[in-house]
């Protein structure tokens, strides 16, 4: 099953003759990819991870759920997004109200506020740390692994603090490599060749995954069908490049703003994970569609006038779940009036989205939906492949390097001039 | 002190003639506002606001305190944004986790999986119940209300369930009115003239805040300040009149989407509120500015790439706190090389910022910088009415209706209709 196109929110906005058009283009950007990303990389992955790192990434995490009240997932951008998306996706927003095990991010910002209060959760508690980051050369989760290494070495001592340590960094160089060494905390590995916002499918987002109890498994299953049904597939049975060329199309008729929709509050982070893959992919030689995202009907009721009304540049990309994992009966006193009878939430809820769908394809606002039969894990890997590939396509398609990113290195050179003066 | 405007970022990109010329439509929209407001709404409600409601939300909000485990806001859209900001801003995103009395939310989706964990959250706990809509007639709240009554029904009984529901919806008339009145509900009013959006500085807002043990005199007291000063202040000594016209000078030649950023995670309902007012308030008859928003450092690592390198849609505005009511000393062996000797998170925090809009500028994205003193009730409530102001008078400019959403209605009709299919 897993992400299949719909396009009657889209076939209006599009006509063939655009698609077949476009059609060598992207196809041209699939080949490139292959020929590019060779057999290495996040590309080929999923097929070739390695079974070791998995069985003890694995194991790591068994040690910490039997073991620590509290986990503490060091990392910024790419080495926390992808995680944090799963985590709330897969188990609930309500994870940590739900779960004996916390799981607290941080070192993705420089907020004293956030970090004292991450450090009030461990009081008393039994705590785990995994550090992400590939060079141990980035502030934000260098200056909370200080905090929180510092915290677990008062509380129980250098030796045993290092054992409860868990790194994930570079196989041969870095700063962080070297501090694991001298120390002998346990490593995972971010191979060289995959850049942070592509990096969710190894150690960096597996092991909080398997720390949540989330059945990594089946998410590198799920991956590795998408590898292999996207790079078998020509255009146009092929998804992934399908929805980059709609991107690519719309953006060039002007719409620059693609609004990312989710039908439950747990696909927040995913959404959050989404907007850097895509922002950082394409956002530079002044071009790029601007990502951001909403949950329908909170947002109905938020940005849904804007998306409705506002003119022309938006479209909006919705990902449909076909099946719920929970339901439950609407039914009550309080609604009688808006004709629900025997009507249960889940229904509702597409029945909201249908007539939003409606109103924006009348306003002239296109709908690109991706369905997905359930929330699950295959799923969730399958997904994560395919926004993958098709960003790395549609960037591609737009003539921009994917895998770089010269506008963050810019601000990070201004503010380490700064920090030094 | 409150809200003062730190031009460096915009300077490059706007000019004193510029600003000379449009002054006049904007003086022009804060007289037509004056005008158009009269006594009533919004705009002179922090003078106005009845001291006995005040005084019957307090004495509510006591009871709550002191009887209840677990308290349930439901609302959604402007009956839920502004209390949901006040919480996580003034108290912390950590509220839940560091309190007795929990806070949820609840009607403001249609999602079964997150109305399930908030019963969930109530079982074995005394619950009390705000519903807040001004008709009783939007889906979202009325079904979850259904729901939770219920569930205080099946506990307490009817009569019990009823000393625990406070109903806050309009004095005269409406669904929801009549309910209250049937079962003897508690009540507060939304004003009749006041619309969702504009409507936290009533008991929509103040109830839940007062519950949260926030200080809604001291709310009041801060928009009061705000109402009194931006009234009387005639442009260029006028932050909301300013900020209007920069919005303004800025969509005319092209950007298109303004970022909100704070540099706290806890900022990010605050956001939320921000986005709807103005998105509702502005994107109407094809015109608008997209509101959209990040946190910074995070962002920088996601959204900041795309800020920086994607061209010339994008401008900013930046709520820079200038003292903090947390620090922390950042110092470790983590990060002995960045060149932070005796540096607090909050200082380390600001050169952040500070590379970033350099960087930012340099690529000619202009940044408006909005300076408050700090976080707390005053300062809150000065820069909600600051906000309602600014993007009331931004909307004249604009030449749209700043207090109609003929969007969302045409959506509500559509899918009214499937629903009675």
């Amino acid at each position: 099953m897993a992400v299949r196109l719909n396009n009657s929110g889209i076939c209006n906005f599009i006509t063939d003759t655009e698609l077949e058009r476009i059609e060598p283009q992207v196809s041209l950007a699939a080949k490139m990819l292959d020929e590019e990303m060779g057999s290495k990389s996040w590309h080929n992955l999923p097929q070739e991870f390695d079974s070791n790192e998995l069985e003890a990434i694995l194991q790591a995490a068994e040690e910490i759920k039997n073991r620590a009240d509290v986990f503490i997932v060091i990392g910024i951008g790419g080495s926390s997004l992808g995680a944090k998306a799963a985590i709330e996706w897969l188990r609930s927003i309500f994870y940590n109200e739900k779960s004996q095990l916390k799981i607290y991010f941080a070192g993705n910002n420089l907020s004293a506020s956030y970090l004292s209060n991450v450090i009030a959760c461990c009081e008393d508690k039994e705590v785990y740390i995994n550090i992400v980051s590939k060079s141990g050369e980035t502030l934000e989760p260098m200056l909370a692994f200080g905090i929180f290494r510092n915290l677990l070495e008062q509380k129980y001592g250098k030796i045993e603090a290092s054992k409860r340590i868990f790194v994930t960094t570079d196989e041969e160089k870095g700063t962080l490599l070297r501090m694991a060494k001298d120390n002998g905390y346990r490593r995972f590995v971010i191979p060289e060749d995959i850049g942070g916002r592509y990096s969710v499918l190894t150690a960096v987002g597996l092991l909080p995954m398997a720390v949540a109890g989330i059945d990594i498994r089946q998410v590198m299953n799920g991956a590795r069908n998408a590898c292999l049904y996207l790079s078998d597939k020509k255009f146009p049975e092929n998804e992934s490049l399908i929805y980059a060329a709609y991107r690519n199309c719309l953006n060039r008729k002007g719409k620059r703003i693609e609004v990312l929709i989710g039908l439950e509050p747990d696909f927040h982070s995913f959404a959050e994970w989404f907007k850097q893959l895509f922002a950082e992919s394409e956002g530079k030689d002044g071009k790029g569609i601007f990502p951001t995202a909403g949950i329908y009907s909170t947002d109905l009721h938020a940005l849904g006038q804007f998306i409705q009304d506002s003119g022309s540049l938006i479209f909006e990309t919705v990902i449909d779940v076909l099946n719920s994992n929970v339901d439950m009966c609407a039914e009550s006193e309080c609604i009688h009036n808006f004709g629900l009878a025997h009507s249960s939430l889940s229904q509702i809820n597409k029945k909201v989205l249908e007539g939003a769908l409606k109103a924006h394809v009348d306003a002239a606002v296109p709908s690109i939906v991706l369905r997905i039969p359930q929330v699950n894990e295959f799923e969730y890997g399958y997904l994560i492949y395919f926004f993958e590939k098709a960003c790395a396509i549609s960037a591609l398609v737009l003539g921009v390097n994917p895998f770089n990113e010269p506008g963050v290195l810019a601000y990070k050179l201004k503010t380490a001039k700064l920090l030094q003066e």
